[in-house]
Formats: C-alpha cells, structure tokens, sequence
C-alpha cells in the first residue's frame, strides 16, 4: 500500500492510498478519512460509494462528509468506482466501463479480468482497511450517491449482519427496468436476467430487506429522477414494512450540493446505528 | 356555542365546546387547545383527526400534542369523528356509523341527513373557529390518525392553498382497495366508485398531489398494516415526485403509544410550515 497524500482536516486526517487489488487485477486508489479519535484506537466506518464518471475523489472534496464524522468519530472511505488504468477494458460512453463499475462482479468479456467492484468494497478494501488502518470491522455502514447508492443498498441487502444502516443519496433504485442499468447489467453479467437481481435494489428489497434502518433522499428536481425510479423503491420497502426514512426534497437535483446539504443528517444517521 | 370545560394546559387553554352543527345538523363537539400567544392575537392552527371509534378527546387527552403545541405557539383542533345522537344513523360495527364518519359528505340512506363530516371539518368548523376564536385562518395545517390520516391527506389534496402542511400517523392510504374503506364509501357514497376517488389518499395524489411538505409515519409492527396499505400511497408519492418524509417507524404498532412518541416530530414539522 503506498500513500498519495495525507492532509490534516477536522482534528483527524484525510488520507489518499493505493494499492494492487487481487479483485480488481490492477492498482486501485481510495481515500480514507481518520477523526481524532483514532489516534486512541479502532474506529467506526461509514463506507461511500460514488456514482458514474467518478473517482475516489469527488465525494472526498465535494461531499462535506468530513466535518460530520469528525463530530461523531467515524471514519469515512471513498472507494473508486471502477477498476482503472491502460489495461482495463473501456468504453466511449461515459456509464459503461471506467468510472462506471456499478458495483458488480463482471462475467463478460471484455470485463471480466478487471472489473470486480462487488468483491473489491464487500471484501478485498475491508480487510485491507482492517489491516493498515484503527478501523473496527464490527462497525460499518454504507452510503452512496446515484450509482454508488444503488451499489450501497444492495451490498447492504447482501450481507446481512454486515453494515448497520445504510443509506443513499438519489439511488439508482430499479435498475433492471431502466437505461442506467439493463445495458451495464447486460455487459458486464451477460443477457440472462436472473443474476442480475442481487443488483437491484427494489428486487432485493421484495425478496429480502435490510436488517438494520434506512435513509434514502431524493430530490424533486433531479434531472436524473426517471431513471432512478424511486418509486419502485418506495412501494418495495412499505410492502415489506423495511425500517425505513424515504424522503423526497423540494427543489434539489441530481448535484453534490444536494448531497452535501443533506450530509449532516445522513452521518448522524449511520453514527446513531455505528454506536448504539 | 356552548363551553363544556376549560383547563389550563401548558400555560395555555385546553377547550372543549359544542354547538349546533349545520353541516351534520346535530349538536358536534369540539376540542380547542389555544396557547399563551393567543392571548395577543391570532395563533396558527394544526388539525388533528382521529380514527375509528374515537371522539373529539382521544388525542385530546392521549397523544400528547399540547406540549409542543405550547412549545411553538399554535393552537390545536380535535373534532369529533362523526355526527352523534338519538336520531342519528348508526350500525352496531365498529368501523360504520357513529364513530366512523370517514370525512365524507354521505349521500346514501341512512346515512345522509347527518353524515357531513366533509363539509364540517372543511368549511363549518374553521368558519366558527375563526368567528369564536384567535385562530389565524390563513395558517392552518392538518394532521391524522388511521381514518383520521386518511381525512387529513385528502382533505389536504382537496383544498390547494388551505393548509401549509400535512401530515399523518399509520393513514388509511388506499381505501378504494381493501377493508377499510370499500365497506364504508360504499355504505356513504353509493356504488358508484367514481365518486370514491377524492376520498383515497393514494389516488388524489395520483390525481393531483399536495401544494405543501408532508410526513407520513407508520409502524412496522402495526397490526392494521394491511388494511392501511402504505405501499399503495409511497409509490403514488415517489412517483409524482410529490415533496414528503415517509417513514416505516421500526416495531411500533396502531396505538395512540405510536401516536404520542411522535408528535413533538410532527408538531414541530407543521410550526416550521406554519410560520415560515
């Protein structure tokens, strides 16, 4: 593991990490934010997942993520989206390929060797986070925005017992029935549709739910608001009477200052269920 | 207008009154809490309805409203959930007649004569508020339980630029389509299902939406679950993009328990609309 960067903020450090990942067969980078408290000993972990044509970085500098964390002691990781660098598989388009993983384990070519971003966050960064950082396994939970929230919401449903609560900012709800969704689905996982049910949320919340409280927000301005489906969601977790928070907010888009606006009260959220 | 009973509550007042109704032609009773700030002048008002089987005191004296009502300077209404008396209609079930008027103007045998409660809660009883009281008919916001719930979002859908917000605990969201409802619209209404439509909440938002914020709380473990059909009324809300808060409360149930462990959430929801 090599480090980019390390950069005092908020009392802690927010730190920028590479490393080669056996998942993804490439070097991957993430950055990681450490409050205060970890100088003392193992930490909680709030996981945030980014959404197309990100990188680990967006979240880390637009999201205001940090200062929220520092107040409540948690540490904060921004994964990367996808598997990059020149021998990784690409596309023109900007949702198919780098940038756009989609939080799913390839098994078609041309994705196949690289792009297995299900295993990287459920299992290659959490045990490398367990290793190299004061990060306490036994206390994760797991966010994410548009892509990375659709990511977020169906590692939560698949790994019970795993992550305490999850939640998502305007989440790719449905993505077997849309455009952002049955084409990379179609790429990466191939035309037979039963294996891309685990990654649909809506599909995973009929069949199984979330073992711990969710927090979905979704703005009424999103330009994005027809293919996100929330709908769908919406109707899935009332009919399983899921834990849940919906909430769709007036006037905000599909932007990182939606996110950011709503930031503080998603951190409270996941550091009510990280410490109760 | 006649006053039953006036206690101090909260350094306010809490009311009950009766007078002769038009709408429902029969004496009504009415519970009016007024705070402090009322004594300078003319104060907001949050309506609360109640549900199957309930009069103007159940959440009077059970849902724990007038301390954050206090709290914030608004003035609180409790009618009553149907007309009452000798030569009113009745039905020896729980969920028909009195007790259960629906929020509906009946336009069936036996039911007609008296069965207002439309018009009562919508026109009557703010015009006497506003006559009798300091009570500001310009902020006026909406507020149920169960049958109350489902008064209170349709009565809100019905009237643009009436009330600032609304809200609701465990509503009856989709009446047109199970047990609670089908029974009663088709006793009050008639069988023409066409005239049912304003009276689900599920399908006025389809229809129309609301002008306002709304929260909708429901327990997980509420034993009517199914007969209130959350789902029905999440997936009409996602899909108009309609500005609301929907929560599925984790183990809480029907009771006025539920009811009073959120109300400061739900009082303080309708102050910021009241007085923004």
């Amino acid at each position: 593991m090599k480090t980019i960067s390390e950069n005092r903020a908020f009392d802690g450090t927010q730190g920028v990490y590479s490393h080669t990942s056996k998942a993804c067969d490439c070097d991957m980078t993430f950055g990681l934010f450490l409050p205060r408290e970890a100088r003392d000993g193992p930490v909680p972990v709030m996981w945030f997942l980014a959404g197309l044509t990100c990188t680990h970085e967006n979240a880390m500098v637009k999201a205001g993520a940090q200062q929220w964390a520092a107040e409540h002691g948690i540490a904060l990781v921004f994964p990367d989206t996808s598997p990059r660098g020149e021998g990784v598989a690409d596309d023109a388009a900007y949702d198919l390929g780098q940038g756009a993983g989609f939080y799913v384990n390839a098994t078609q070519a041309p994705w196949a060797p690289h792009y297995r971003m299900w295993d990287y966050v459920a299992t290659e960064l959490p045990a490398l986070l367990a290793d190299e950082f004061p990060i306490d396994p036994d206390r994760q939970s797991i966010s994410g925005h548009s892509m990375g929230g659709h990511g977020a919401l169906t590692l939560a449903m698949a790994h019970p017992g795993r992550y305490r609560a999850v939640s998502a900012f305007a989440p790719i709800c449905h993505p077997t029935a849309g455009d952002w969704g049955r084409k990379q689905l179609a790429a990466y996982l191939g035309p037979d549709e039963s294996g891309w049910a685990p990654h649909d949320a809506t599909l995973a919340m009929r069949a199984t739910g979330f073992d711990g409280p969710m927090l979905i927000d979704t703005g009424t301005a999103d330009q994005f608001i027809d293919l996100l489906m929330p709908e769908a969601l919406a109707e899935a977790i009332a009919a399983r009477r899921q834990q849940a928070v919906m909430r769709l907010q007036p006037g905000y888009d599909h932007s990182y200052f939606f996110i950011s606006s709503f930031m503080e009260e998603h951190v409270a959220f996941h550091a009510e269920a990280l410490y109760e």
